[in-house]
């Protein structure tokens, strides 16, 4: 089969590998799709993403939809030629913390991409049969692959407590920011604020319905939202920039006894306003990836819950896969997600 | 000024009264809009509802809106000439369960229009300031007195915890029926399951993107559940029509871990299918009114994501009380909410 | 290996087994403890118990203990001669309840000494390591055995949220009423209040700090409440008789917004005062079995937390094992728990 | 009446002034204990907290019980001759924080004792009837002035959500840590430690059973706690010293999944391990005095459930109130509470 391996910083080559052999508990995936997400770009540029550091030559993409070509002995749920997404995942189903429903923090997980895992930008993978989630026909292989960083804006609004009425502001519109936005109307969010320094990338907020689109290179987030919540500040903020401004901004916006997620991946160390969190009896959520999500998105975008609209700006073949890093990896480029086709 | 005034059992006289004077913490209010209830139509045609009889007089109707038009000098959040939504029952503020935020269960509640106390069917009531809501202008009177059903749909979504991809079954589509779906959708419900006897009640709900609407005079629903969740049932039920066999079938449709609201008012005692309860480890949650839901509905009808289709099926001049009274008692003529317009 | 297996209504007979065989993920147990619970009587003396029959030989017990004689190659967190207390349902830690953290609902679950799976009345059982939980050497094997039954008070006092300060009413004062009680005190209960028909085992109760022990035969319980709580009725009400008297005077003694479980095995269908859970915006949590519970009470019991005055009445050795089962049968003989040691 | 009257930095005296009048909704209570608080000593030591200033003559201490000398007409929930709890804060009942139950966020709240307010230092003071708490017998003045104290320890505890089994750490062992701890107990912690810089203070700590006392110039808390729970922290941490190095380890300490507490009044910047708070998907409550927390406090207290083993460590009579004060402020006294009785 083709893969796209990474073989050192900067240097990925699409080679021919065996077909994998699945055990009892796994199925094969024919790949059909696969979304670029920064920790690939990391991995790509850099050769490491924080404690994570790329030894051996290295297959990435985790957000990826494909059909089950094979499964084994112990699955039941699915069949060959089922249409599925694939949750990135692997947990151990069996330590106290995935017992107790919080799989996300499983010291024992599996998951793809991430060195020595590899992933999905290849024609097959074996997947662990409970992290590959059966699609309704409706649902297209992009969409099944964009669950995953939708996975992140679930999860995040239902850490953090979204209900239906609360004013929102998300901090970063890129494909996480964007994400947040969708999950928060599905939570009934009533004002979303969203701010970004990429007036292309707000422009697509604004066409999900964003209320109020800001731009922190221009507008003072603060002000903007201290006009419209008569000096309240939101009900709820979800950080997904990680810049060390916006992480320290997120409790300053926030209202009275509001929420707060912190998900963007930050420095190490911040310097927050410390009395807010006290004064305003705050709640912050830290937020890694994400458990139980794969389910609920499913249900949504088969009854037509998720609006796409501007999620996907560049599509490319396996046999472009170079190009398309590079575009990811451009400043300068104006993009959302993008997606690579098998 | 005007008044309707229950005098006795089916005898209600337009009436001239004097206008309310208002105490320090009091609004005066020109009522625009009230909405008929079901508990209206049992003081007119019974003299009583459960614990509650009409013994003097009384001005019917609490779901009401109006302006402002004088406030009480202890009054700071609104000013004369401010459109307003009524919230009807006036808590105390002071006991342990208002102070714990459940004040729909405060003891000495003053709700209005139930016996002793007058209602909004009037020119003008007076009203504690503290329930009484501004709204904004793109909220008309009409939807502004529908708010207060929809608090109940939206107190028992929020308490029954709807969260985005669950399927919900909400069995009764009268006007609280309706106001459940609605807020099912705000909280993010996949598939809605939505049943009654009157075909022309699902006709309604269906024009609210329910996903299935079941007439259980023709259609068996525990069936038609099974069929489409995959015999593991819905993940919530709400049961809003009080009937013996529909508070029954709430705990058998409803899946392992799932969550059923009783909030139709049904016979003081049912028999039950307890073992269904702890077999499936479900919650059951009682409701009774609401708390807190006017603020975030407000703000939900502002930014339109209140879908009022149908909600309103007959409109009347106070004058013609009788007549729509008459209207809303009578089971044989088609109908959901029934409003006077002062 | 010896055996106690039961061959068929009431004939329960000590057999001579081969050592059962582990697979990977399991552990070899040598039992040291069993408690015998109501379950096993059933099946003991009627062959069943609800939907369970028993229709080959079965080895009962599932309230077990014991010291782990050999392990699976997979096995990482136990060792040989390690004390362990056994959780005895082995849910698949795969499906979608599992993944969310509440596998007591699991529907693929092996639960230990339900038919055709046998338990823990023997030298030796093997069982999925998951469920093996390690305990320090100040828990004794008889408190390890007891974690079961306790496992129900504290997911019970745990799902029906008793916090600090409230008061609680306690419905039936046999082992899981015990249990009950002592983790309503673990999790701050005030007055605890405890109602049962054997003035022997509230007499139990009683060393354990209830505040009133009520004999419903002799003294109306709600009189009782109603006195001591100002008339408001208590905060928290568990019921674990599964008297049909008792289920509907749960919600009746519960005060306003207050919260009621459900654990009492009961008829299928039970006649409830409906209208009281409605009224007083109540919640009811139904209860099946536990999950999460081993490693909290283990901290718990090794911390010196759990009071177990009275707990175990009557000791056996397993070639004692039908004298065991008569008594714990007879009504007539006060008890409460029944040890069988190995 | 006399009453400690602070007219300058460090400067107060005891005066004569004519005793409060009382409106309907009050009550006159003669004074029995107060107990000095840090902003008392802020106040007088340097004559502001925070945004607070003095710039009028001010009556501090807001930590005090009496008995009901007077009642205002509105007033049914007490009588005089009352034993009463003072609650410091008056709410105002009306807004929407107030009604949603978080009361402590109420923008219109009247604190006693935080300028312009004045405090209970006095032989008579008035107070909203709302929140005075009548306390039963076996309850002592002294104990009902700690209340205040227990509070912040009682919302903490609730707010981080303690759990029964959960290992705890408490940052700041002074008389917060110490109400923290009682609480962390009464919520059914398992292994409580405990850090201060001060043996004094630790060794109290420890006569309430803390497992561990850490003092952070001897011992380097970090190694305690992995050496203790397997490398895993604790489940909760509860910040309530407000030192920076403290604040920071709060969340270095927690273990995955992890709840943290932060109430210590630190500085407005803190520079934290952000990171921790992502990867291990923590829970950070910002705490803010308390609300809801009396009642529940009462019945603890009434029923023998608070050890206030040294909680007081010294005792003055109101004419000593400069002398009580300097040796509050002195930090080279060893001590824990301070009570003044009138």
């Amino acid at each position: 089969m083709k893969a796209a391996v990474l073989e050192g910083i900067k240097d990925i080559k699409i080679k021919d590998l065996p077909i994998p052999e699945i055990s009892d508990d796994e199925v094969l995936i024919q790949i059909k799709a696969v979304g670029l997400c920064g920790s690939d770009l990391h991995y790509y540029n850099e050769g490491k993403l924080n404690r994570r550091i790329v030894t051996k030559p290295l297959i990435l993409g985790h957000e990826s939809s494909g059909i089950v070509k094979r499964i084994g002995k112990n699955v039941n749920h699915l069949a060959e030629g089922d249409k599925v997404a694939i949750e990135p995942g692997i947990a151990c189903g069996k330590c106290d913390i995935c017992k107790a429903g919080r799989y996300n923090e499983c010291k024992k997980v599996v998951f793809i991409a991430a060195p020595p895992n590899d992933g999905a930008l290849a024609e097959f993978i074996k997947h662990n049969s409970s992290f590959v989630h059966k699609i309704p026909d409706n649902i297209t292989f992009e969409q099944a692959a964009l669950i995953e960083p939708l996975s992140v804006g679930y999860y995040s609004a239902k850490k953090v407590k979204i209900k239906p009425g609360d004013n929102v502001c998300i901090l970063g519109s890129g494909p996480i920011g964007l994400s947040c936005l969708e999950m928060a109307k599905s939570f009934g969010a009533a004002k979303i604020f969203i701010s970004d320094i990429s007036d292309y990338r707000l422009a697509i907020a604004k066409k999900h319905n964003a209320y109020r689109t800001i731009n922190v290179l221009k507008q003072n987030l603060k002000e903007v939202i201290d006009a419209e919540t008569n000096n309240a500040g939101v009900d709820i903020v979800i950080e997904s920039s990680g810049a060390e401004s916006s992480i320290k901004q997120s409790l300053e916006i926030c209202c009275n006894c509001g929420r707060v997620a912190w998900l963007g991946m930050g420095k190490n160390e911040i310097l927050i306003p410390y009395i807010e969190a006290i004064y305003k009896d705050l709640t912050i959520e830290g937020i890694f990836r994400y458990a139980n999500t794969y389910v609920p998105i499913i249900r949504m975008i088969e009854m037509s819950k998720i609006d796409f609209t501007g999620f996907v700006t560049h599509r490319f073949k396996l046999d472009d896969i170079v190009k398309a890093i590079d575009i990811a990896s451009n400043p300068d480029i104006d993009k959302m997600k993008i997606i690579i086709y098998m």
